[in-house]
């Protein structure tokens, strides 16, 4: 268990997923949205997170998508691609995938589809992936969003991961909500690094040894969350976190993945942004001027796309 | 939504799943199983289920042992497999796959990974299913387990896949275990098939023009189930069904997928039964005697498998 020497990793963005209008992925946009994340200040990208709809997306259309990325000048080594699906052979296949690509680590979610399961299923399947991946680049980072998933990662699994797999098992994203859970965790394994799943914890768990976040709105504000980042041990730190703060609560008044791209289409003027898979729904329009507006109040504004990052080579 | 001229269908098993000492499916022992209860008195096979660990399966996995069963002789049309899966592709894919092999129709999770979604989303999420497989022979079950899924399917969602697609949504699978669930279905849709996911409900559900059950417990308790499906007029039915209840109880107190798992490694001395994938876990030596002795207690004991049944050809 004992911690590597590496910094912080900073902001790792959970990349939405852009598609056509008949659902299909568009790959062309997704690349796109990718290169301009990472141009903002993204210190990595996560992609295949629950932002980027990747429980709606087959296996094929992720591994498809992450060659694309790669093959497209994206750095394999920034990328953190979601692979836990409900099945062990897929979580495997994906996760092989991953790591042969060259990726830095997966974030790994629990097989969700069964609940009330119990902390020696959850510790068995991590267990299995390691040992059927059986790869010595592997580094797991394990997805603890129990409100969605319906299952997590308790303390006690995690001490268990730690302890069996080293150097393996390497950090968390903490998305349980609750900031008491991510301090114990940062308190409880020290190097284990732990990335709070929103920004408005981000500062808090940096002074006790975060290693930066991975949150759903750094897909419209990375550049603010890159600078607290590079700040945190500044004046303005607090300042910083405020604005982050005041922008994630006016977006999570509304269902993060929709509000998100409702917020892209708006502000690129694209509005295929807006497209969702079932059993997502596009924000409306009326919630999206209302979304705006208070962003407005809040001096936010988007960052214009770059044409370099809008027709990547 | 005039519903069919079809008489209740019976009861349809969610067939377990076995799998070799090193987590691999094991083909042979599930297409025994499969032919076993049929002989033991199954209407049909409900294969891919909760029960069945389907969640636990790729969709290659699944579309195997589809091939497997009907290439060894079981009727397509007495199938109705699982098909319902988090992305739309795969839903897709293994829904087209199902009719296309004549399957009797397909038990449809909605997509189950978000959670909190609106009901124009549940019911976008089976249109497009609907509108992408787009074969005449599609015969929808939908499956409603929101205990597990953390998504299931209201009334009102149900009144409009209706209306939407007569013919097409034709029963459901409540395993709600909330009897005034599945009574509001069947009053509130004259003709709509509902299969109570519990035969602790069955006799009450017949009463009311419920068309059979689906249930896990069906793996070790079928001939009894089917028993009172064609004699549930008969003045032996309240004693049956009572029989059945205490039965159902019994192995309800454990999780149900090991606890039938045991059973059937106990009885037919294949303790091979008891392998489950993670993050299920096995029952315990403990918990199994514990229930077998409760189970000797009611009389129950478990037909052998017959010769033919273990080799079919």
């Amino acid at each position: 268990m004992a911690l590597t020497n590496r910094s912080p990793r900073g902001v790792f963005v959970p990349a939405l997923t852009p598609f056509t209008a008949d659902l299909a992925v568009d790959r062309a946009r997704f690349l796109a949205h990718c290169a301009w994340l990472l141009e903002q200040g993204a210190n990595g990208l996560a992609v295949f997170g629950t932002t980027s709809e990747a429980n709606s997306l087959s296996n094929n259309e992720r591994m498809q998508l992450l060659d694309h990325l790669i093959h497209h000048g994206i750095a394999a080594n920034v990328l953190m691609p979601g692979t836990g699906c409900c099945a062990l052979p897929d979580t495997v296949a994906l996760t092989r995938h991953a790591m042969e690509h060259g990726a830095f680590g997966v974030l790994l979610l629990p097989p969700f589809y069964y609940k009330n399961v119990s902390d020696d299923g959850v510790f068995a399947a991590i267990a299995e992936v390691v040992q059927r991946v059986a790869d010595s680049r592997l580094r797991i980072y394990l997805y603890h969003i129990p409100a969605m998933a319906g299952v997590g990662f308790s303390l006690p699994v995690i001490e268990r991961l730690l302890k069996a797999f080293p150097g393996v098992v390497v950090g968390i994203k903490d998305s349980s909500g609750d900031w008491n859970n991510t301090a114990a965790m940062l308190k409880a394994f020290p190097g284990f690094e732990v990335f709070p799943g929103s920004e408005t914890y981000l500062l808090d768990a940096l002074r006790l040894g975060g290693t930066g976040c991975i949150s759903a709105t750094a897909n419209i504000n990375v550049a603010a969350t890159r600078r607290l980042i590079d700040g945190w041990t500044s004046p303005t730190a607090d300042d910083l976190q405020a604005q982050l703060t005041a922008v994630r609560a006016a977006i999570q008044k509304y269902p993060l993945v929709s509000a998100n791209k409702a917020i892209l289409a708006q502000a690129h003027a694209e509005p295929g942004w807006n497209v969702v898979r079932p059993p997502l729904g596009a924000l409306s329009a009326e919630a999206t001027a209302e979304l705006m507006r208070a962003l407005a109040a809040l001096q936010f504004s988007l960052p214009s796309t770059s044409q370099q990052a809008m027709a990547p080579a």
